[in-house]
């Protein structure tokens, strides 16, 4: 078995708005607290070596210069054509040859989700993407996927989604069987889409090692019923961003209690402990890195609007799935559960035409 | 023109967890501050008299008795074959007989949806209901719509939910021109599915007396960047409950930070009057009343759990809508729009035979 120190992360450096500083200080800061692997920078050497210089635990870092930046702006097709100078091309390119077992890019997402389909491919088995956001519950916090990588899904997908999820809740965690739930909608007479359905039953029958829990509601995620909530693209993206939005409006209403009388700030001094606290639960941060499941290579999209600590969190997660074979597993448990549901179906139908018969 | 305390307001008074109590407190609560409708309560008599006697404001309210209630579980195809003698059944059989001019009721909603449908029908070019709720902005509030009606909707049909969602914000706040938007998801090769673009044209083309804004992203429904966010049952169904489930973890870290030191307590006694007025934003109860858009009658879905301002909510929601002329606002702005939708297409159609000759 290979040493954790031994997979190799790259790191596009010029990806996010907030410039390659941030990316920097935040591999420091994810140094500082205990991360192993060898880093590699991907990015403009005369920009990143004043900064490596200035964060004395990134001194063992190498630099790959790379001429070019996709901005923010970039349309993926642009960036396939006349990208391949980019500090991204070349970061998610070393995946692909085998340098480097992860890449983390705060970069332009379409064009990354673009680099990294070209240049990885996808998993055997797997029809399509997903991006996971990780969700603050009581009890921690659960992944939700796919974010927006597509706006529709079908059941096979769905299926796909879970498994891939299920195996990344478990490589970042070390929970061994997560729980896993369906995102639908409760009332009577109106239980969800028929695909979704489907998608139930088929983890049911063909998945018999996965904990499914069935149906859960929006307002499951934030309870953390399950550990890991699967749904298309278009539904994940509007419940993350809704909650996101509901959470800064509220976020926006403490600040306006914590400061609205001289009494009020005095107060909030006196719970300043348990405000700090608060501040970091409702820390994005915290929670920052997507990962495009499906991807044949591991790839962390950190926010591009990250800090230091942000980033950090994207560097230890592409670290904690390199560390571990999330990768076959989902080959091995995609494969297996659609040869599987193949032959459910199989029985179902020589079972039809028997009674027919 | 009929002066507004001459349309009655049927109340179901037996619908909700907490049962005929909070519903007598609530009307007489909106009595308190206001209210000048007339009064129906339909349920158990023996009940219902001595909570109107003890509530003072409700003296002038009639009382209608039923035998019956529909219970939380009650399936709505029972309710409907064996549900005549019950208060909601009494209560939205009032609307269809002109008695009363709008029901609210806290019960069960598949079965209020479903007696709705059956008692007052679809109004005239309106293909499905929709169900409505109000979420809170920095601005006041937006409206929602469908939040689980429907766990789909085509085009034209979203087109149908925005003229209502427009005429209902409209009645509701009396501004004059609410603005409207779509939620759809934001990446960059991804806006969405072809049915929403096809409604945005729709609406843009269709429908000139429109503030239509175009398409919104969840977290611009907190924002308040459009006072009507449309949407189909199933999204906008997890939209709001995924956003609720993050306020309550928001609200429970909240209490947590208030209560976790002796210090946070003397701090919270010193913010005490911010603390009120920031508990009084978060309560779910200022914001209770989904009303069923597209049924031919008003009726208002009071949450099952309201307390007394819940319900008192739902109460006011409920007169002034019955106060406006919102329904012939919807009936005629959708023919039209429905109307110019059809000629624009054959005027296409048209130009692009002309091309093809």
């Amino acid at each position: 078995m290979t040493k954790s120190q031994d997979h190799v992360l790259a790191i596009d450096a010029m990806g996010g708005d907030a410039g390659p500083k941030a990316v920097v200080e935040g591999v420091a800061y994810a140094i500082q607290r205990g991360l192993k692997n060898k880093i590699i920078f991907f990015g403009d050497k005369a920009q990143l070596e004043p900064l490596i210089a200035a964060a004395p635990e990134t001194r063992d870092a190498e630099i790959r210069h790379a001429d070019n930046v996709v901005s923010m702006t970039d349309k993926p097709m642009h960036v396939l054509r006349r990208g391949r100078d980019t500090s991204m091309w070349a970061a998610v390119t070393a995946v692909s040859e085998g340098e480097v077992s992860a890449v983390v890019s705060g970069g332009n997402t379409g064009a990354l989700m673009a680099v990294s389909r070209k240049q990885l491919g996808m998993i055997e088995g797997v029809d399509r993407p997903a991006v996971t956001a990780l969700w603050p519950t009581p009890r921690g916090r659960s992944v939700v996927l796919d974010v927006g990588a597509n706006v529709d899904a079908d059941e096979n997908q769905l299926v796909q989604f879970a498994i891939m999820g299920e195996a990344f809740f478990r490589a970042l965690t070390e929970v061994e069987r997560p729980t896993v739930g369906l995102l639908n909608v409760g009332a009577e007479d109106l239980k969800g889409h028929e695909l979704i359905r489907t998608a139930a039953r088929v983890l049911r029958e063909a998945d018999p090692d996965m904990s499914f829990h069935g149906f859960v509601e929006g307002n499951d995620i934030s309870k953390g019923t399950v550990d890991v909530v699967v749904t298309d693209g278009f539904t994940g993206n509007v419940a993350l961003k809704s909650a996101e939005g509901a959470a800064r409006l509220l976020g926006e209403w403490i600040k306006q209690t914590l400061t609205g009388s001289l009494n009020a700030k005095l107060g909030a001094l006196m719970m300043a402990p348990g405000l700090k606290k608060l501040k970091d639960r409702m820390d994005p941060g915290s929670n920052n890195g997507g990962v495009f499941l499906g991807i044949n290579g591991i790839v962390v999209k950190s926010h591009g609007g990250a800090d230091a600590r942000g980033v950090a969190s994207a560097v230890n997660m592409a670290a904690s799935l390199a560390n571990r074979p999330f990768r076959d597993e989902i080959i091995s448990t995609v494969q297996a559960v659609m040869e599987r549901r193949a032959r459910l179906s199989d029985a179902k139908e020589t079972t039809v035409k028997a009674a027919v018969v």
